[in-house]
């Protein structure tokens, strides 16, 4: 399970404060945080300041990177910003996201072809939001050989199908983790990945709901997850699936969680 | 989901005493904050008692039935005790359970036959247990067919496919979950139920890896259980994987189980 630590995004209060004033050490500690509780990318967003975002970008890299030794998850569609992190970025970044919206897609195509950078491909096309696994089967199709064309490797793809909140359709879980047991088993060595949250939109008790979404969708295959990696009843949820998933030998991990009290079982 | 209360089991010490010492107010309380918390069975189990088990089974059905409005399930393969227990049984019971053991199979179809009593159909043989899907399908198909060429409604029947340590083969989780998909898939009309802390056995943290498989069994399409009903943390999982497999229209029932404070989320 790829674990993308999501909690250095401007759109949080405290982080954009943060980037605004650039206050270096506040924005270390958020990194060094996900990373010991188990983060593989650090996550950086600084989308809501327009003009400056390739610099801030920018910046977000350097001092995430000076703290942690993995790579970042450069979150913008903006192939400008993509490129100003990308320049100051150690080893190979994901980038978070491309899709099937033209204006996206074309930027990002040249950004990406015959590189070796990952990439988180979100299943949305300009005719909107998927709903069903259908919908979402026509976009990932097209977005996993529009890119492996263009001479990605389909094992740097991390299709993302994009969870709709239950609440608002009682098919939406059940559409969304079929849709990734499909994806997995048509697209040979491609991966999956998602953010959880949305699931539990406009319910009580969403940390639970999410849980139980992560559980539920690793047994159906998925292998990446942008999260909070601080949550460490979600961490134990991702290490307990990974188990019963068969993904774990001798439960190792679940055993080694456990005994370094790692997590909150 | 069909919640079957397993507290009522003679080989549980404090239980086992109260039967023996015939001790009404313990099992009344036992059964009574089971029906509260949520089981529309009590299972109820003298087994220990060779000589006494008839005798003793019909008193616990007695004794439950004072006080809580639900069936129970019978849990014993001694048609003997099955029919004393029967004999004072208000309504329609589930038997617990018939197998592909000759000798528990050969018993207990004449009680089956033509009745409309419910029934558990345990995925073993004498062959011994099943560890893979296809052991476990080749088990259901005789069961199934056996149960309905002697007019037991298929809708009546509840499959247990059996499970496994997942401590002792990493596949033993999936195997189980994908049998029951499988099963549910090929035998329409059918039910799946199980008891689930098999799947921990010889690991820490038991109970949370119990969570984790009944909400993955559920996206499969379990839809009964045998379960402690008092386990909070466990019926709020249960209700949250019903929301998420869309059972549960406008999560009406997650949304009621927050408001009443029924569970732990």
């Amino acid at each position: 399970m790829l674990v993308v630590g999501e909690l250095i995004n401007a759109s949080r209060k405290a982080i954009g404060a943060a980037i605004k004033e650039q206050n270096v050490e506040f924005i270390q500690k958020v990194a060094k945080d996900q990373f010991v509780a188990g983060a593989h990318y650090i996550d950086v967003n600084a989308g809501i300041f327009v003009d400056k975002e390739p610099e801030y970008l920018a910046w977000l890299v350097k001092t995430v990177q000076e703290v942690v030794d993995c790579p970042c998850c450069l979150d913008s569609p903006d192939p400008k910003a993509i490129a100003a992190a990308h320049a100051v970025h150690k080893g190979v970044p994901m980038i978070n996201s491309i899709s099937l919206e033209k204006a996206r897609y074309e930027a990002l195509v040249p950004v990406l072809a015959g590189t070796d950078l990952k990439v988180v491909a979100l299943c949305m096309s300009d005719d909107g939001m998927p709903e069903t696994m259908a919908d979402r089967l026509k976009i990932a199709d097209k977005l996993i050989n529009g890119l492996v064309q263009n001479n990605v490797p389909i094992s740097n793809i991390y299709v993302d199908p994009l969870v709709q909140p239950v609440s608002v359709n009682n098919t939406f879980a059940m559409e969304f983790i079929n849709s990734v047991e499909a994806i997995m088993n048509q697209f040979k060595g491609v991966h999956t990945m998602c953010g959880l949250s949305n699931i539990s939109y406009g319910l009580p008790e969403r940390k639970f709901m999410n849980r139980g979404f992560a559980v539920m969708a690793i047994a159906k295959g998925l292998d990446g997850m942008i999260v909070d990696p601080l949550d460490k009843m979600m961490m134990a949820s991702i290490v307990t699936a990974e188990s019963l998933a068969g993904r774990d030998a001798y439960c190792a991990n679940y055993l080694k969680a456990f005994r370094n009290k790692q997590f909150e079982f």
